[in-house]
This record gives C-alpha cells, sequence and structure tokens, in this order.
C-alpha cells in the first residue's frame, strides 16, 4: 500500500544551484557565496543577477540590468485605477495579489520560453517596486507616483515610498533584499513552481506566491515577532510574560526555531547589527531592548533543545526603523522574494520542463447507486 | 544519496475520501457515485454539498444552501469597478485571478477555523458565479449586472450571461458543472493545496488554483480541442490534415491521451450526447461532424497504445453551442472546479493541516569568496 507524504517534509522536488543551508552549523549560502558576506559587500541587483543568470554581472552588464529595471517603473494606468478603486483597509498583500493577477491577465499571448523570460526579469523587478511603493502611499492616505530612478533598487525603492533615504537605511534596505531573497523551497516558491510548471507566464506565478506568503503559517513572522515586543512593552516585564505565556501559558514563542536550522538562523546576524544601527527613537530603542532581553531569555529556555532566534526575530525592527509600519513587514518580505522565486521557477522550467501534479490515495465509499 | 520526484509524479501528498478514477477500466466517480450517473439525476447545488459535506443534502438543506448562494451573488462596488478598470482584451481567466485576489483581500482578519470556512462555501459559490458571468458580459461590451436568482446555479448563471436559457442549455451547463468539478489532484488543485497548507484564505487558495489553470500545459485543452476543429474546417479534410499534422508532423493530437486513463476518458460519454442535443446551426453541425470523424480517425491510430479521446474533445463543442466563446471555455472549466477545489482544500486542512513544504537537493557550487 502506498503511504502519503504529509507535507512533503522529506519529497525532493527539484534540483537547484541557487541556495545552500546547512541547519546544524548555521551556513547559508546563495551559489556558493555566504550570504551575509553579500549582504554586506554586494547589492540587491547584482546578487538578483547572480541567482537569476549563474554568475556576477560585470559592471556594464549591471548598468544594463539597473537601467532595464528603471525603465519599468511605471505602472500602466488601469493598475493606478485598480489600486484606487480598492477599499482603504484591504491588506497589503492581497493589494499586491491582486496588482500582480491584473498584471498577468495582460500576458494574452504568452509562450514560454526561455529568452523571453529571462529578458522579462528586470521588466517584472521594476513593475513589483512600484507596486510595493504605490501600496505603502495607498495605504498611508498618500498619492500614487511613478518612481523616480536612482542607482540602485534600495534607494528608487525608498524614496518612492517616503520622498527621501538616507545612506544607513538605503544598505538596511538591501541587505534585507538580499537576505531575505531565496530561501530554498518554502510554500510560496512551492506555489509558484506548480503554476510556472503548466507554463503559466512569471506574474502568474508571483501571484500564487503571494497567495501563500499571506497565510500565517508562512509569511507573517516578522509582523508576528514585532507585534510580541509590542504587548511586552519592555525589557524588564520580558521575564513576567515568558513565563505567563510561554512556559505557564500555551503560546508559541515567535521568532524562535525553525523547520530547518538547529542554531541560530544565519541571516540573523544582519538584521541585529542593523536593527543596533537603525534604532533612535525612544520607542525603537525600547523594542530593540525588549527583543534582546527575550532572546536571552528564550534562548536560555531553548537553546539546549536547538531552538534558537531565526530572522523574524529582528527584521521586524530592521523595517520598522527604515520607515514602514507593522502591517507592510509581510509585502516587505514578498518584495524581496520576487528574484528568489524567478530564478527557481526559470531554474524548474529550463532544466525539468514536467507538470507538478501529485496523486491522492483514496480511501473513500466503495461503489453506491444513487437511489 | 536521495532522488528527486519529478513533477511530484508518484507523490501522494492526501488521502481523499473525494474521487475515485479507475484509468484502466475508465471509471470516475464522487464519494462512490458514477459521474455520468450524478450528471443525469443530480444537480450542481446537490453534488457540491456531497462533496462538501460528505453526503447529500435533504431538501430541506438544498434549499438552505441554494438561498445561501442566491443571497451572495452581488459584487461589492470596488470588484465592479476594477473590472471595469482592466482593458477589454485582458484574458478572462486572468480577470477572475484578479477578483479572488481582490476579494481576498477584505478577508482582513481572516482566521482558519472549519465552522467559519463551510459557512463560508455558499458565499464563494455565488461570488464566483457573478465574477464570472460579468467577466463575459464586459468582454462582449455588455454592462455589468447584479444576477438575478433563479432556482439552479446553472439557470441563475446562464440568465446572468446571456439574459436568457432554455431547458436543454440549463441541463448540458448543469452537467458540464459537474463532471469537471473535481478530478483529483492537478495542478490548479495542488496550487490550491499549497496555498490552503499556510491557512491562507480560500478565495485566496482559488486564485492560486486559477494562476495555475491559465497554463498551456492545464487548462486549456478544451479551448486546443475546439480551435484544433475550427482548423480542420470540415469531416472531409480531416484525413489529410491528420496525416500531414500528426502523422508526419510533429504536432500533438489535442483532446486525446490523459495521464490518467488508458481508454475512454469516462466523462466524455455525457459531453458527447450534449454535444449530439445542442448542435443545430450549420457551423455547429459541421463542427461536432469534423469532431466525430477525427475522433474515429486518431482512435484507430492510437487507440491500440491506450490513447483515446479525453473529456476535452467534446466539451468545447458544449459550451460553445450553449452561447460561449471559445476564449472563455477555460475560465468556464474554472467555474466548474471552485467546489471540488474547497472540498479538496477543507478535507486538506482538517485532516492533516500540515504545512506543505518541499525540499530541493543542492547542487550547485562549494564556498566561494567574494573577490
Amino acid at each position: 500500500m502506498e503511504e502519503i507524504s504529509p507535507g512533503l517534509e522529506n519529497v525532493y522536488i527539484k534540483y537547484t544551484e541557487l541556495t545552500y543551508i546547512d541547519g546544524n552549523k548555521g551556513i547559508m549560502r546563495y551559489r556558493g557565496y555566504d550570504i551575509n558576506e553579500l549582504a554586506e559587500k554586494s547589492s540587491f541587483e547584482a546578487v538578483s543577477y547572480l541567482m537569476l543568470f549563474g554568475r556576477f554581472p560585470d559592471s556594464k552588464e549591471l548598468m544594463e540590468f539597473r537601467d532595464r529595471i528603471n525603465s519599468n517603473l511605471v505602472l500602466a494606468d488601469y493598475l493606478k485605477n485598480i489600486l484606487l478603486a480598492m477599499p482603504e483597509k484591504s491588506d497589503a498583500l492581497g493589494m499586491l495579489q491582486t496588482l500582480l493577477s491584473a498584471k498577468a491577465s495582460e500576458e494574452l499571448n504568452y509562450k514560454y520560453s526561455k529568452e523571453n523570460d529571462r529578458d522579462k526579469i528586470p521588466e517584472i523587478l521594476g513593475q513589483v517596486l512600484s507596486m510595493v511603493a504605490n501600496i505603502y502611499r495607498i495605504k498611508e492616505g498618500d498619492s500614487i507616483i511613478d518612481p523616480d530612478p536612482y542607482e540602485t533598487y534600495s534607494e528608487t525603492f525608498l524614496r518612492a515610498c517616503f520622498g527621501k533615504a538616507d545612506k544607513n537605511r538605503i544598505k538596511a534596505m538591501d541587505s534585507a533584499l538580499i537576505l531575505y531573497m531565496d530561501h530554498e523551497i518554502p510554500a510560496s516558491t512551492t506555489a509558484a513552481l506548480v503554476t510556472a510548471s503548466t507554463l503559466s507566464d512569471m506574474y502568474s506565478a508571483l501571484a500564487s506566491a503571494v497567495t501563500a506568503l499571506r497565510g500565517p503559517l508562512h509569511g507573517g513572522a516578522a509582523e508576528g515577532a514585532y507585534r510580541q515586543f509590542l504587548e511586552i512593552g519592555s525589557p524588564e516585564k520580558v521575564d513576567k510574560w515568558f513565563n505567563d505565556n510561554i512556559i505557564n501559558g500555551k503560546r508559541r514563542l515567535v521568532g524562535f526555531g525553525h523547520r530547518v536550522y538547529r542554531t541560530y538562523d544565519p541571516r540573523l546576524k544582519t538584521f541585529k547589527k542593523y536593527a543596533d544601527m537603525l534604532a533612535a527613537t525612544n520607542e525603537e530603542k525600547n523594542i530593540l531592548a525588549t527583543a534582546k532581553k527575550l532572546e536571552e531569555t528564550g534562548v536560555k529556555a531553548f537553546g539546549s533543545r536547538g531552538i534558537y532566534t531565526n530572522t523574524d526575530f529582528y527584521s521586524g525592527i530592521v523595517f520598522k526603523a527604515i520607515g514602514f509600519p507593522v502591517d507592510m513587514f509581510t509585502t516587505l518580505f514578498g518584495l524581496s522574494r520576487v528574484s528568489g522565486i524567478l530564478a527557481h521557477i526559470t531554474e524548474y522550467v529550463e532544466t525539468q520542463e514536467r507538470l507538478i501534479r501529485p496523486r491522492a490515495i483514496y480511501r473513500g465509499p466503495g461503489e453506491r447507486k444513487l437511489e
């Protein structure tokens, strides 16, 4: 008798040359390069290019890649009108899913081809930047704009959102985009792969990924961790909160533990650095101090069982210090995943081109007749 | 060394009590009942109820189920505005994906619960009926309407589309909705399951399914088969076309063969019956005669290898005779799948509640340093 594979946990869906993870040692690399080193020394565009095309661009290729992204920052009028039509309270990821889907419906004569798809990638990166920036603006009660192009993706994005950006925030945003770019194949990437395996267009595959990101078991951890700090309120309240809610309550400590890691999440280090660097207001410093105290308490309690802080523990503090409200965190996570997901679907479709169609085991009633 | 499972072809993702398929004998049943018998004697609403809740409704439950669907036929103004904002040429499935995504973004405080989800199903069925009918209308250059409620789903749908409906077309539509309701877990249902496994909301899971349906390897077979008949033009041209394109050319015969069946697709019988019943104009009769001749020729050539006509071979002729243009076929297929997909996701989430997260096997470069 065949057995089911619950959650596909031990099923290998593809080969990949993208992300290497050693969960015991806390190592994560993109195409062989340590992610913290990439976050420190490279740029979002160069790392995207590395992931998508298999090698770093030379300076001319990098300039061309940036130019092509920058020439695709203007959203079509109908996309702006859709954004304006949506209720103010709509959630940000739902808005992104809607815009990606609407954009997909332009792809009337879409036919898969390796060249076309790779060619389309900078267009998609430009369009998604503008979608997310304008979703943020609309939710803040601001106007829709056509983003002005700056040299880097992160600067273009932050200036489109806020009308200003300083060097540290640009660098922090860039690092966040790099660190969150890929993580093998979580549910969102899996959904995108299933869609892409039917040779559906890339906007549809991204929309599919976003539908999965919205689920509370997947994309919302940075938001959840930050809301937890807000709930605790200050460092001196950590011990009592931890005892009441985690040790004696039935709640799960958000931002701790990961199916893949048995030690500290390697991405944590850089996020923590930027949290330290950017937390400036009293409130931000208080939240950061609360987080650090909670990390200490949590590691003391759970570290021996291989449960440590994961990357979402500090990323929300960074996004907040950059200037974003809590309800944008998961959408920023989605923005950072775009290159990684596109790299996974091109890798899958180009090497396997196999429709993803698992089976189910029937165990319902035998033959029955209508009365 | 671990191996990948290409296309997840031999991977069992869940248990199911919904659809039983015997591909060698050409048998297909929903919860034990033969699908052709259900298409003949039951109704879309009763079969949806059977799939979703595990048993047929009694007459009071059926009436309540219909009433609840009918009280959810009005689309929110913002959805109508989105539909109006989209370019006329947008493809119909893309429009459906967009509306489902926009609707999902209302689900701000969505929290998975068995009771809420089952309760929501008639709402979703009503909303999707109205979405698809209005997509058809808009693409025809017609106005958006709030569908008037009739006794059956099929009558409500056809009258919303065309302003009229006769008994035979209503019955044919109803049978098509039943026959296409479920087929175990093709790519679209798989995408919906991945999304639902994150405990994302049901509109998002349906949007995810539609992103996969749009792919040419999945949802477009009825349209492809019908365009093939149009290309051939008439029965007497079948032999030459078949020799030139299939035997000596490299083209694939659309509407033939299926990963699951080694004989006639069991759903074919009923679609063929309605094609015979409804083809009325000279053009419709000519296309039907062309299809029959092509079936004869194809089965003679490929039947011995277990390749027979599948359900999409005649369904397009039925949809066309009901009154729909070719570019609506895949969207009608999507409409019919809604109950089946909702039944699969409630079955999955309620019995397994396991995040779907497969793995990839890394075979890229080892550790590298930035220069």
